[in-house]
């Protein structure tokens, strides 16, 4: 029953069950173990060849033709390639069409080259298989989760010794817990939030029990809200959908002209609602260390007094800057960051993990209770199983790798590699202040600045305009600077991304810029010079007559 | 400044930053190369030789002395080890402490041994590191995702080639999505039944924007529910708190004696729900496939058929179950699946991928338009972005795993793995049943049974008594069922889990019961007929005088 008929025309390939459990030993001689070996090698150097050549997102294949490629629907019913093929059409055939994000020149997201044990480190992690969602299918690895745990909470709120001794391998408390991502982590973060806010009381037995409506009731409420600034990441807003607050009550508050939250703005906006007669109820505050799109870092201690003077959850979006924390010269701009209720950082990012993990740190311990759900067979109460208090269920235990990578690195070695960031972003900033046809929009607080292509003519004309004209002139430069980032990123030399904002130049209006993140330690000031040489080439060729009296 | 001195005494390991930034570039010469594939051999091999000796979840260590060696706080400010020092703790000194999750004897969760290519594949995407949240970090990769997806999909829904051609590489549309597991693929699938029920009319903007409060009164309704077997998994309850419909508005119904729904309690429910005057709205109907205890499945055709009457959502969990869809065989089991509004199904269990990938299936490829999400710098409009319908943000490429796999396996190739499961559950079951002192607790519909130890004499004494003596002997044979389940686990040996049920036997009392989980191909009736032995011993030895009667 488990043999396939061998009548078949060689080279056809057939599901057989001794050629598949075959791939579940791990061979004993030396052939099949060479064999192994040399796949693992093409994995390492065959990419690798490839990455060097590659660079950037580029379009030499469109998308569109790409995609017509895989329209595939079927499930072939015999194997259709052997492993040998499988692999050798990831890296040559595959991996040429995917995005080079290691490339020094590749600075428009948050995602970069990774130091390479990182790889070695994941495949430990895939050859053990642990699930950490219980104790029973990981331990060791579940107790070292909970000791890296306790450590990045050290980081972030520097507790006592007898409080880490407390609570590192309590099965009772949670300093914090491993996610998938940061939209993730900033779920759980809210979630932990609503259901302290709306915490059982008399007969009323919780929002995670009874529900928003039956919540709503029992505090006399109308609605919740949440206030963060305009530049808060967009799983803020999904987070208020799915907790079922709507996420038209994710309030934005203005921002500074350094793209930090307005403190004025957010005090009138919570005494308006507090003029309400306690209908409405802020849920949680918002400080963000390191927003999305200009890496700026709110105020988080008056932040942080703002909410203890009004009784409300802080939490921290630090899913960028957070590992700005384990540089001496370059932690302070996080002060007050130990004062939130709960921080999110993501390993992914500047924590250098591959993708994907994330994490979210509670100050209290014993505050995840309110998100505790147990099942018979799985996470028992007073058990090491991490899966009692999480938004997630299976999860792999990314958290060796970071623990691994604590010990390899240090702390030096991260603050290393963000002190480059941040030292290579202010650089860059000089840089563009230098050229003539540039502009700085936003300053580098961190490791991530915007800017625009900004032909000097078109600026005195724009200074000299009346209103209309003001407005013809801006978007002539958003167009301009929306053709050279597709351009320079189809040119697939270089990437920038590009994002829009609205700025004190021009208020009201949209200001299309161009996005750099510096975390690849192989970025210098060199290859952004480059960046902007090329930037102002393809502005010359493309828009060889701009003229903004048209 | 990035130099660190060099005065310090040898073998003292100094974060500076030329070896740091060494680990960003591949080594170019053959030495170094060697190293980093010495290293993968050592992963490989290292890791393989321990799991040989390893078996099941051992206590030769007690985790209380396990978690005392794992209370380290302070992340050293320099490196504290060499690579090669690491890799060799957590392959000798790490992973023996692990569980040996790939042994064959391992049998008590659904987590078994994987392919080994599939740890390969798992390199390869760490090594290409793509986000697949948006389009410019991923490229072909999010092509080669969607591509997967409606190979998944047209294994459930079966529709004509024609709505595979337009929807495949869609970029308005989405057959699914993955997500880190089984738990946010249920949590994904409510939260989209939730939306598309409480959408927005008239005046009102949907429950995502407005929230829940907002949405009761929009509709006239004063709470929704979601049915579902008492089988349910407790991801269901968690996405009732999540989604601020209440867990315990998550109402389980009564199971019929083979643990599948009671569909004269469904309708019941529905009719007394119905009867309330529409101040309850019924937000979906969860069918499974493959329950987590029993592996039983709900009668799927006949759900959709009171779902369609009704005019319900219909989501099946088979999260476990749904890979048999490849199997000739037995995919009849499932027969009604291809009726569900949505189908969850993980990749990390009988897909035999790596910790953790998890995925939601859609019938209509427009419903998750109730679940957008955009921003300007990520996510736009129209674009490839995989993160605008998703409930994660960053996010690692595991469909290339599973679309590779595919390749590799060929659905025969997975059916012969589903039918060996099947089939020997079915033959384990025999086996206990031919024993005097066990008691099949629930026969298999799949690859998952439970059954207890239950002495001969103990059977026959609690026919004949009366229910207090029957509850006494009941509480008896419970003891022995934990006993037994934890000197087993501890002998390290082999490992089953338990869980605890009620059943018609005896109706009203919790009953410990041993649990299978048969899926790695390498567990043959002879290792099951070991375990069912090595648990007879340790009865025998430690309830040596069990005496019911006192």
């Amino acid at each position: 029953m488990k043999k396939d008929s061998n009548a078949l025309p060689k080279k056809v390939l057939v599901a057989d069950w001794q050629t598949l459990t075959r791939t579940f030993i791990r061979p004993e001689n030396d052939a099949a173990r060479a064999t192994l070996i040399k796949y693992m090698e093409q994995i390492l150097f065959g990419l690798h060849d490839f990455l060097k050549k590659h660079v950037g997102f580029t379009e030499e294949i469109s998308l569109k033709d790409l995609a017509d490629k895989f329209t595939d629907t079927l499930i072939s019913e015999n194997p259709e390639k052997k492993l040998a093929d499988v692999i050798t059409d990831l890296i040559e055939v595959i991996a040429p069409h995917a995005v080079n994000v290691a490339s020094p020149y590749f600075v428009g997201h948050m995602t970069s080259a990774i130091p390479f044990f990182m790889v070695h480190l994941k495949t430990i992690v895939a050859a053990l298989n642990q699930n950490v969602v219980k104790i029973e299918t990981s331990k060791v690895v579940s107790v070292i989760e909970k000791q890296v745990l306790a450590k990045i909470h050290r980081l972030i709120y520097q507790k006592s010794d007898a409080f880490y001794q407390e609570h590192i391998q309590s099965t009772q408390t949670t300093l914090g817990c491993f996610i998938e991502n940061g939209t993730l982590a900033n779920l759980t973060a809210l979630w932990v939030a609503r259901n302290s806010l709306l915490a059982p009381k008399n007969g009323f037995e919780g929002v995670e029990k009874e529900g928003l409506q039956a919540a709503y009731r029992a505090y006399g409420i109308k609605r919740c809200v949440v206030l963060v600034s305009k530049r808060g990441h967009y799983s803020l807003n999904k987070a208020g959908g799915i907790l079922g607050i709507g996420n038209q009550n994710i309030i934005a508050i203005d921002v500074d002209k350094d793209n930090k939250i307005d403190l004025d703005c957010l005090q009138k906006t919570i005494s308006k609602i507090n003029d309400q007669g306690g209908k409405t109820a802020i849920l949680a505050i918002v400080g963000i260390a390191g927003t999305t799109e200009t890496g700026s870092v709110d105020p988080l201690f008056k932040l942080a007094e703002i909410c203890t003077a009004n009784n409300i959850y802080f939490h921290v979006d630090a899913a960028w800057g957070g590992p700005t924390l384990m540089s001496e010269k370059y932690s302070r701009l996080l002060a007050g960051i130990e004062l939130a209720d709960s921080v999110t950082i993501d390993g992914h990012k500047q924590l250098y993990m591959p993708m994907t993990c994330g994490m979210v740190y509670f100050k209290n311990p014993t505050i995840m209770d309110a998100v505790t759900y147990h099942a018979p067979y799985i996470s028992r109460p007073g058990s090491v199983d991490l899966g009692i208090k999480s938004l997630s269920g299976s999860r792999e235990a990314n958290s060796l790798i970071l623990d691994s990578a604590l010990k390899i690195m240090g702390s030096r070695g991260y603050a290393l590699l963000i002190e480059h960031g941040i030292e290579t972003a202010r650089e860059f900033a000089a840089e563009i202040e230098k050229r003539a046809n540039f502009q700085l929009v936003t300053r580098p607080q961190l490791n991530i600045l915007t800017y625009r292509l900004y032909p000097s003519d078109l600026k005195e004309k724009f200074l000299k305009g009346d209103i209309e004209r003001q407005i013809t002139i801006n978007e002539k430069v958003n167009t301009v600077n929306h053709e050279v980032q597709r351009l320079q990123r189809e040119a697939g030399q270089s990437f920038v991304s590009r994002t829009t904002l609205q700025t004190e130049d021009f208020p009201g209006h949209d200001i299309v810029v161009l996005r750099c993140v510096i975390m690849n330690p192989m970025t210098n000031i060199e290859i952004l010079r480059d960046i902007l040489d090329e930037q102002e080439e393809i502005y010359q060729q493309a828009f060889p007559r701009l003229d903004p009296s048209t």
